[in-house]
């Protein structure tokens, strides 16, 4: 049976991957007075005197609303807000297993911009975070833009930043292994996206020497981007001024990262790469280019996104950890230092004796790892 | 130590009544592999070709989400949403606890109520039922006829529709110790408030001689009544054109039905009413007259909201399965038939040989009444 195959027979079978379970049991009369009237009506008059003891009072110190339109689930597209669903449970259920945090999915029916950012406001006295997912871009930058402005508790949109921290994770320690700085080295980013963006931003704030981003129409340049989001990105990077197509652009580039589409680059395009080049590619479930052809190109480091190959660059890898440290922190943002920290501790997390070309970034099995990005977070957040 | 201590040292305790559990287990990449990326992928296509099998492949067949603004929780009144929470929570426990049913409390910061309904509307696909709580009268009214058209998910208003059914059923009861038939006797509804307005219609429904509903100003009349929703129930009740105070109304009535407020009603009102009165005291936690005193002052049958008196009128007996029922029925609404249903099945859970006058309504731990109230919800969704 394919795992698409085992996968819908297991989803036929759960019916819903969570449930929600009691913590207050109600067995008698006795505690039904106290888990429900007339002794619940002190807890909420007490909120009422001070709103911020619904962190100590309700489960919102340990609750997040992972919201979506359903407009760029996967790699599937636009598939709708019902469709989306059994990402987001999926999604919730890595919360709860790797960070202990209780996630509840919430898919809305628009993909109106200013109605989706006043659905999570109107929610957001419910919860103690919200991670956006799978929004398509560039809504998703606007809509995340503005949720952080409005809301005082912490709003993260993973597929541009959960997969930039474990990118920043995973390149850090690939470039250990080669002996080159991060101010360095050029990078060539395909896909501008959510991710793609992302990504750009986020080495851009790690001190990276030179990077480009392509969408399908080559090298991202600030006059004729298609988007606001491309034009600003374009605009701030690639001080190599260079042009033309992807394959242009890895032409002695040190770093590829792919957040794009399947088969999109040769082993020719690896082999005109620097010495000893990092390609992380990252498409789902068919990366860009397959790690062997990679490898047998001349990659000095490759990851995928795909759990079938070494070096998982995988973000569940970072947002339970980001989400615990925040919710312990009762931080009122993820900022971009908390995003740093847990990017520090991503790649602390593969020992340093054990690092190797097969293993820059740790296993999502590994427990210590979401355990050292929640203390790394909750303490950049304390800051 | 008192109940509100009590209740508020558990709240503490508790940190949130309700924890979300997966019930797909992640333990490794293979199990990774099948929740999450790259099998659910299959999961969410099949949703997208046929959006029914939400109901089939996410958690959707078996969640309702708990909705509020927090203008009219408990007793409390308008004390904002995270100060409903506590109560929206336990509403949640009970409906897991008596109905296997999971429920998301969700607390909207709006009182708009076209905001309110869109809101819910926008979060429709996510759930199988939506459970409007605690929403101030008479915006509830429009907000849930609204919502019944709009969605094709059971929308069902608790506090109207579940104290509804919960009193007719217990009036029932009342009424066969008595020997007085439905059509034979005259009812005063104090309180035009939620409740009130829908205990009157679900009773004139139910073929009630007649009724009158009071608020604090007096019996209303169709042409003073401060809202529509109290001019509408005004000009099809009180075919007996009752005018005055409460007092005035319960002269010669058989049965008093009080959602209103503490002590509004003396034992010589009481004592005023026809020849065996029955007496539902419902105001909480404190009723509009103490149950001793309405004994003392003659009524054959006395029932109260609270759980330290013996009847306990409580909608925790209807709510629960009227939506284990609904949803095990995929019903696309809550309609008179399933209420009525639930009603009856209400009452039949009290054995005949054990009806009496200080047992005409079950008790809430009572495992049956809730499977009773299921099946027949479910008969009559069927039909």
């Amino acid at each position: 049976m394919s795992i698409a195959e085992e996968s819908l027979k297991k989803h036929y079978e759960w019916r819903g991957k969570l449930e929600t379970v009691p913590r207050a049991k109600v067995t008698d009369t006795a505690s039904l007075s106290l888990a429900y009237t007339p002794g619940v009506a002190e807890a909420c008059l007490q909120i009422q005197k001070k709103p911020e003891l619904s962190f100590e009072l309700t489960r919102r110190w340990n609750t997040v609303a992972v919201i979506t339109d359903g407009t760029a689930v996967l790699g599937l597209g636009d598939i709708g807000p019902e469709a989306g669903m059994p990402v987001m449970e999926g999604k919730a259920v890595l919360f709860k297993t790797f960070g202990d945090v209780d996630a509840i999915p919430l898919c809305i029916k628009s993909k109106d911009t200013d109605e989706i950012i006043r659905t999570a406001e109107l929610l957001s006295g419910s919860f103690g975070g919200i991670n956006l997912e799978d929004i398509s871009a560039p809504r998703c930058f606007e809509i995340e833009k503005r949720l952080k402005e409005k809301l005082n508790i912490p709003v993260f949109h993973d597929d541009q930043h959960g997969t930039a921290i474990v990118v920043g994770a995973a390149l850090k320690n690939a470039l250990k292994l080669i002996n080159k700085n991060i101010g360095d080295v050029r990078a060539v980013i395909n896909g501008a996206g959510s991710a793609g963006i992302a990504i750009a931003e986020f080495l851009l704030g790690l001190g990276i020497g030179d990077l480009c981003v392509c969408d399908r129409k080559g090298v991202l340049q600030k006059d004729t981007a298609g988007n606001e989001a491309k034009a600003a990105v374009a605009a701030k990077t690639n001080k190599a001024n260079v042009k033309g197509t992807l394959a242009d652009a890895m032409k002695g580039a040190d770093v590829f990262i792919g957040v794009s589409a399947p088969n999109v680059v040769s082993e020719a395009m690896v082999e005109s790469m620097a010495k000893n080049p990092i390609v992380f590619t990252m498409s789902n479930p068919v990366p860009e280019i397959l790690p062997e052809k990679a490898l047998h190109a001349g990659a000095a480091v490759v990851g995928t996104g795909s759990s079938q190959y070494k070096n998982q660059i995988n973000n569940v890898l970072a947002f339970p950890g980001i989400f615990r440290g925040a919710l312990d922190a009762r931080a009122n943002d993820i900022t971009l230092d908390m995003m740093r920290a847990a990017c520090d501790a991503i790649a602390d997390s593969v020992p340093k004796n054990k690092l190797c070309a097969e293993y820059v970034i740790p296993y999502a099995f590994d427990e210590n790892v979401h355990k050292s990005v929640a203390a790394a977070v909750y303490k950049a957040a304390k800051k």
